[in-house]
């Protein structure tokens, strides 16, 4: 772990945990990280960010220097800093594998652990799995509106970062997208990688076709970006090219980035088939997301894949979730929290997926050991400290996972349209029936 | 610098790089990074991430482990992996210090180096220049909202990752906000920490007002979360503790986190009151950004100081800016690009700001070297790959700077709404002709 990743966490984390030693609070706890509501423009979530999450938690040491600056606060007790001093994590980790399609309310991970412990993990753990569910979750609508379509991602220069710049690209293609421009990305995570020019090289060149030229002859299966002056004399220029190069033209496709990207797609393929160039192949980017790739193929337009940068990198449509990490119980009973109009469901649970036909009709959110129908999403990923073996797959192993669960939702639930009524999750008789219980009692106590 | 933080870029920087070798290449380019127009939920952007970006600069190296990764993609050739190999900035970077307030096609900075060098280092660049000048241009208007009441930044846990943690915590400082949860960021930039308690700590015990008489033991001068599960039963708590503790009683806040902020605090203010509790403070929080807070405060709502978390951690209203990094000259001439409806302004440039009185009336996009009224905004930062004296304020002479600077700003272009029109920004007839120019020039060849 980084040297001082150890205080990536809010000070409060720290706090509590001090005065939970002060009170000698340290039984078990269970927290539940879910996302309260969906977003109107998300029918579904796709968990993801539990590799990393699972990395902190069994790495996750104090240093003598971080010790040093908590200490230089002047607010914590020694006791605290003792304790951090030897602090593991040794508790124990249920979750969804990465690549789960999740909805609101059900958690994508639960951590039951010493109260202590338990706390001090949340900042961090919401962080990671909040951005790369936020990212999975929108790289995966641009996959379907791509429908099939191959997908690029090219986000990290307006990533918030180079974390998310890492992460984003990770997520996407746990999503179904194809390849990152991310090199960093490419090399720790073995993601392909891709790339074209940019405007910069052709107008670093006295003109256009000298710059295609150079281009693809240092790199003769190319891409060639035509959009720098004009679109359609940029593509002239890829044709005279080819007439140039004749059998050594080997440039594999053109890419668009700006203007009316359907009119001049359907003729930047009339321009290249009537040269006899039907092998080159269009690829579109630019300010794309999932309603302008949808829109655009529903329209016919005569494009073969897609670059999407910032839409996907930031999310730009729901750059964030509301994703919490819940105290649901302490010391062997549960805990509600009545603050906000949703009202938490107190316990550790389990979430059930009811399908049919291999299609799924409902969640149901349960209590965790009570049996329900349906096929439990919820795994034991992590017992007292250490990853239990399964819980982490490889890149593609959870690429494969996600694209088999996603062939089990419902149509609609994979469109872009918001799904109204949205996809069903019930709480079972026992879980609903708890949360009332608790919260007569509550009301009764003066 | 992190091990391979040098991979952190676009596939095709090293593409390009590895074809102007090829070619030879290598005579000066100046590079031009600005935002192409204003969102429409922002007057005016905050400029902000020099530091970093001169860092990486300074320190960008290529590692064994990084050539032999670019090498296994067996598309580069020998000449850019020994370019790599022995590479180091050489040049020049002109930029506006961090904290001054920007407009639409203004240079942030301008990269003057060999062609190669200055379009490797785009992507980081941008990533770093954006993700700072969105936080720090999304906190200057909390911190206008606020008027003058501490706002704290709370946003770890939702920023998207690690980096975005720690740079938001950094421009939020710039921008005015006075302190973060991020213990992190508090180490890294010596800014200060700040944080009360979570719900767990109330739902863990077994009711609130043992919650606390709990907190309040080992921390007195802190302060209590009173809306776990009703907000005026939880103030109700705190009166009675005070009424328990007597002189005792050092707490100097209470956090109301969620409901009808407007009412609670009233009949929160108006409880502490007639309890005798005039100087216990109240801290508003729970998905609160400028126009909440300045909602609140224009309905005379009785709230100290502020808590803002996800809005300001991700720039919600506006998750990315479309900030570019554009070759504006080479080898001498000037360079323009034509795609977009925003043609681009070719040649290095200055920025004067016009100012009457002490206050900005417009800006002026003028030639570098033009001479033009006004007061000039970019700056000499980096010669010959090494930073300049006074290159690198320290983060306190920075948010010195930005109250500064932004007292200059007329009231109308700080004000949360937008402004129509906007403010002034001109090309100066030279900027204007050569444009022109170009575009004539580009027109008349074949």
């Amino acid at each position: 772990m980084e040297e001082d990743l150890t205080l990536l966490t809010d000070l409060y984390e720290f706090a509590m945990v001090d005065a939970y030693l002060d009170e000698g609070m340290q039984d078990e706890a269970v927290f539940s990280l879910f996302v309260r509501r969906l977003p109107s423009r998300r029918n579904f979530l796709l968990a993801c960010g539990l590799e990393e999450a699972l990395r902190y938690l069994e790495t996750l040491r104090f240093t003598p220097a971080a010790l040093d600056y908590l200490a230089s606060l002047g607010r914590f007790s020694d006791r605290l800093l003792r304790y951090l001093e030897r602090f593991h994590f040794s508790g124990d980790v249920c979750a969804v594998p990465e690549g789960t399609p999740v909805f609101a309310e059900e958690p994508l991970l639960e951590v039951v652990a010493p109260l202590p412990e338990a706390q001090l993990v949340e900042t961090y753990l919401l962080n990671q799995v909040h951005l790369q569910t936020l990212a999975a979750s929108k790289a995966v609508r641009v996959t379907e509106a791509a429908a099939g379509r191959p997908v690029m991602e090219f986000g990290v220069r307006r990533t918030h970062g180079v974390d998310a710049g890492m992460k984003v690209a990770r997520a996407a293609f746990i999503a179904g997208v194809g390849a990152t421009s991310n090199v960093r990305a490419g090399r720790r995570y073995g993601i392909p990688v891709a790339g074209t020019m940019a405007h910069s090289f052709v107008q670093a060149h006295e003109d256009e076709l000298e710059a295609f030229r150079a281009f693809s002859s240092r790199f003769p299966e190319t891409t060639l970006l035509v959009d720098t002056y004009d679109t359609l004399r940029g593509v002239q220029h890829v044709v005279r090219l080819a007439r140039e190069l004749g059998e050594a033209f080997q440039v594999r496709a053109v890419r668009l980035d700006s203007g009316d990207m359907l009119a001049l797609s359907r003729a930047t393929r009339q321009m290249l088939d009537e040269a006899g160039l039907q092998r080159v192949k269009l690829i579109a980017s630019g300010n794309l997301d999932e309603d302008s790739i949808q829109r655009l193929l529903s329209q016919g337009a005569p494009i073969d894949s897609f670059g999407v940068g910032t839409s996907l990198g930031v999310s730009s449509d729901v750059p964030c979730l509301d994703m919490v990490y819940k105290l649901v119980a302490y010391a062997g009973k549960d805990r509600i929290k009545l603050s906000t109009s949703k009202v938490l469901y107190p316990g550790r649970k389990q979430v059930y997926r009811v399908e049919e036909h291999g299609v799924a009709r409902k969640d149901v959110l349960a209590r965790h050991g009570e049996m329900v129908p349906g096929r439990p999403l919820l795994r034991p990923m992590m017992r007292e400290g250490k990853r239990v073996a399964g819980a982490s797959p490889s890149l593609v192993e959870i690429q494969e996972h996600t694209r088999r669960e996603l062939s089990r939702l419902p149509p609609e639930v994979r469109r872009l349209e918001p799904l109204n009524p949205p996809y069903r999750v019930e709480a079972s008789p026992v879980v609903a029936w708890t949360r009332e219980q608790l919260i007569e009692a509550w009301a009764a106590t003066p």
